[in-house]
């Protein structure tokens, strides 16, 4: 049963326990106002919307609420005390009473089980994809940008958003890009948006890509992917050489646009070159068709000469940049962005004109001052020696305990690997790391058509492990290696 | 020119201000690598994207960076001082220096003119719909729960949220929707968003509403009907009677689902009855039809009795409820939810397994605590009671000040009103208003197909206004009445 201490008022001054009622009263009814009252609270009590514990609202607080006389209301209280459903205690108020179970014939609501399951108690190590080091978060600079967010200025709080988002955020990412990624771009060309699911959504309806073609790297981002198709997309996977996806493949095809991870092909590693980029280029330039450029961990890089962005590149307005804070910063804030070509600007402030922006401006100045003063940059700079520390210490592992059972793939940056295992598919492997202690994956669903070739890589991450966990669990997926 | 102090550092540990260089080095070329590095930066310089006053890396910094010899960067920084692009200033570092304006050819980032005006400097009240009261809101409370938002837990900051939300903020607003609102649900039931048009857009794909009727309110909520013709839906608008929406023309449709703002019709506000809303029951029980119930302000009822929502009288789980914070605590919080039927939920988890949560989990685990500890609950009964001073005085105001020449159009909750104008159109009096230092707005966009009548109404939000506010806003208004 509920604890009562869940419940509070609606109504009453006292702030007190109370509940609010909602019964429907009908002046025109033979049956008169307090029997129907009487009769209305007394099915909440049956049935269990109203609880033993519950504290009910004072005679003057109702009568105000339902608009009807304070004779109503005593007489209906009356019947259901005197049929013991409610208890006045003198000074505190009128309570639900506890009632005989046989009276109670509740709907108890149905707690539906979701398939959320959290990794199983015995894993020690998971290399779970997608999480971040906490150890080194600035934790008491991002609370006072949070708090400092909140007294910025006097009256945004209270109304809507600007609609790309806010203006301080929009300028702020556009000094970071020019700086780090090379991406010269004005703030009118950011939108702000909650996760790279949504910034593709919204691209689908706005280059109005639905019944289209869109090419994409196979294996790539799941996530992506399934956005394209939900929007009505149809997608061309475009298969993976080398250094990357297959621009012979790209020109070939009938694709409106491409979706590619030229920083760090996703699952996979690796970078595209520049000779490719400029051919990718060629192609849009050629078609009219646009890239989609997605740049989740761009700042991670630790072996090889930084290439520049394809969007830096960009000659003719043709690549649409995608950025988010998950890697960068955190997940939880929920952060992303799109740089749109200024061509594409009127249209899409026609098209959206009507929607209102979804990301908290809180959240979004907060960010803001922690950028501004230069925390941000400083939070980078930890974190990619940081990551860089536990990716080598991943790889050394790898080395001295699978030594030539697997062979090591996209090793030069990034926040996760995969294995290619010489012998046998990875459910095997899989299964004997969770009985092991330890949580690896499999990364099959990023192939749209998965073939033998999906059983034979193991995916991890090591963003939220520390050195230590890394050893550890790599040492225990070792043991399971045939 | 941009000011310096916006650019900060990628690398170089000193925190001090130097500039990540990407510059793209092929060793495979005839050109040595430090004239390429000289040519690149130079280019850089000159087209303005390293700017005067701007810091370099140090040597060391640029030699990790890009992998490259010492001589290399030596050889490249020397060239580049000797012609006047850098300057060496002793213990302090190589700096861009100043050159001569000629030598610039800089693409301007072009400052798009986006079409968001702000109420022009002259307006002394502006009576904009969708902002609510600042002055007693409780930023001391909410700040801290914000705070204590981040030390909930451990890890959870570092993770993705879970994907229906965080699992606390889902059990608050399931305890809240059974007392305030009738609405009896399991958290499980419920999904977070950001914005009532992310869940009208989420609910469009679950129920695979393209091509197919959406009924909607004629007048209606222009927000949420963009999300639907965005989606693909077929609008049928449904006219408005005295006592809201027309059931028989609903009957008479061959919707699939039908929008409606039963507590109070946005708009015109108006209250759907009781028997209206047992017919529209039994249409979605005999077609199969969903009925999309956005409660959006229901908090906020100030004369008659309260009426159960749709989804309290729903029996057969054809109600998809709507949820927002923008009425009850703040739009700029961008959190509302959907509770779904529990028969809906399978199918749900199913089609959107993929998909991230996108509200940031520190603003709803902020928000979870500040239910939790019964503050949102006072919050708003202090709103409710103060908003409905605003609105007598508003009522009051539009009555000694304009008689008979206008009338007033749902007067009974919410935080707008609609006046009907007697004479002339809403285009005069929005123009005339505006020179008087008055801005009120016209409902047109409100209309699917606007007609003659959507001229005749004006509408005030008052959420955002002081009662003072409110009277001169009225009192300037009614001097431009004919
Ligand atoms: C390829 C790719 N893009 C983007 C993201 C980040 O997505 P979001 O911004 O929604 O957190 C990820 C994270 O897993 C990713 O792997
Ligand atoms: C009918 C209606 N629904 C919902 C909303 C709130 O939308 P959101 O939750 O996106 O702030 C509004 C606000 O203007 C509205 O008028």
């Amino acid at each position: 049963m509920k604890k009562v201490t869940e419940f509070k008022s609606l109504i009453g001054t006292d702030g007190g326990l109370s509940v609010e009622l909602t019964p429907f009263l009908q002046k025109e009814l033979q049956e008169p106002l307090y029997s129907q009252l009487y009769h209305w609270i007394k099915k909440e009590i049956e049935e269990g919307r109203l609880l033993p514990g519950m504290k009910m609202p004072s005679i003057r607080q109702l009568k105000t609420h339902l608009k009807v006389s304070r004779n109503t209301i005593e007489a209906a209280y009356q019947q259901l005390q005197s049929e013991g459903y409610l208890e006045s205690v003198p000074k505190s108020g009128i309570w639900v009473a506890e009632i005989e179970k046989p009276l109670l014939h509740t709907k108890e609501v149905e707690y539906l089980n979701l398939p959320e399951c959290k990794s199983s108690s015995n894993v020690v190590v998971d290399f779970e994809y997608g999480n971040v080091d906490l150890h080194k978060f600035p934790l008491k600079q991002w609370k006072k940008c949070l708090s400092d967010a909140m007294d910025w200025e006097n009256n945004w709080l209270y109304e809507y958003s600007e609609k790309q988002g806010e203006f301080k955020l929009r300028r702020e990412i556009s000094n970071h890009l020019l700086e780090s990624r090379g991406v010269r771009c004005s703030p009118d060309q950011i939108l702000i948006t909650s996760g790279t699911q949504t910034s593709v959504s919204l691209i689908c309806r706005l280059l109005e890509l639905q019944e289209k073609i869109v090419a994409m790297e196979e294996p790539g981002y799941s996530g992506v992917r399934s956005v394209f198709i939900d929007q009505g997309c149809y997608i061309e996977p475009v298969p993976l050489e080398k250094d990357g996806v297959s621009i012979v493949h790209i020109q070939s095809s009938a694709a409106k646009a491409v979706y590619v991870t030229p920083s760090h092909q996703f699952p996979f590693g690796m970078v595209l070159p520049i000779s490719k980029r400029l051919r990718l280029l060629k192609w849009a330039y050629e078609t009219g068709g646009y890239i989609i450029e997605d740049d989740y961990d761009g700042e991670f890089r630790y072996r090889g000469q930084p290439i520049p962005s394809l969007k830096s590149l960009d000659e003719e307005e043709k690549v649409i940049y995608l950025g988010t804070f998950s890697k960068s910063f955190l997940p939880s804030v929920r952060l992303s962005y799109i740089v749109l070509p200024p061509s594409l600007i009127p249209h899409y402030s026609r098209k959206f004109a009507d929607y209102n922006q979804s990301v908290s401006p809180i959240i979004q100045r907060a960010i803001a001052l922690f950028m501004q003063s230069g925390e941000f940059e400083r939070h980078i700079r930890r974190m990619r020696k940081l990551y860089q520390r536990k990716h080598q210490a991943l790889l050394k592992s790898i080395e001295q305990n699978m030594g030539t059972k697997v062979k090591i793939i996209g090793e030069k940056s990034g926040l996760h690997i995969l294995l290619k295992l010489k012998d046998g598919s990875n459910i095997e492997l899989i299964e004997k790391g969770l009985q092991n202690g330890v949580k690896v994956y499999s990364p099959l669903k990023f192939w749209l058509n998965p073939n033998s070739e999906g059983y034979s890589y193991i995916m991890l991450g090591f963003g939220g492990l520390s050195i230590e966990e890394i050893e550890r669990g790599i040492q225990l997926l070792a043991d399971c290696l045939p």
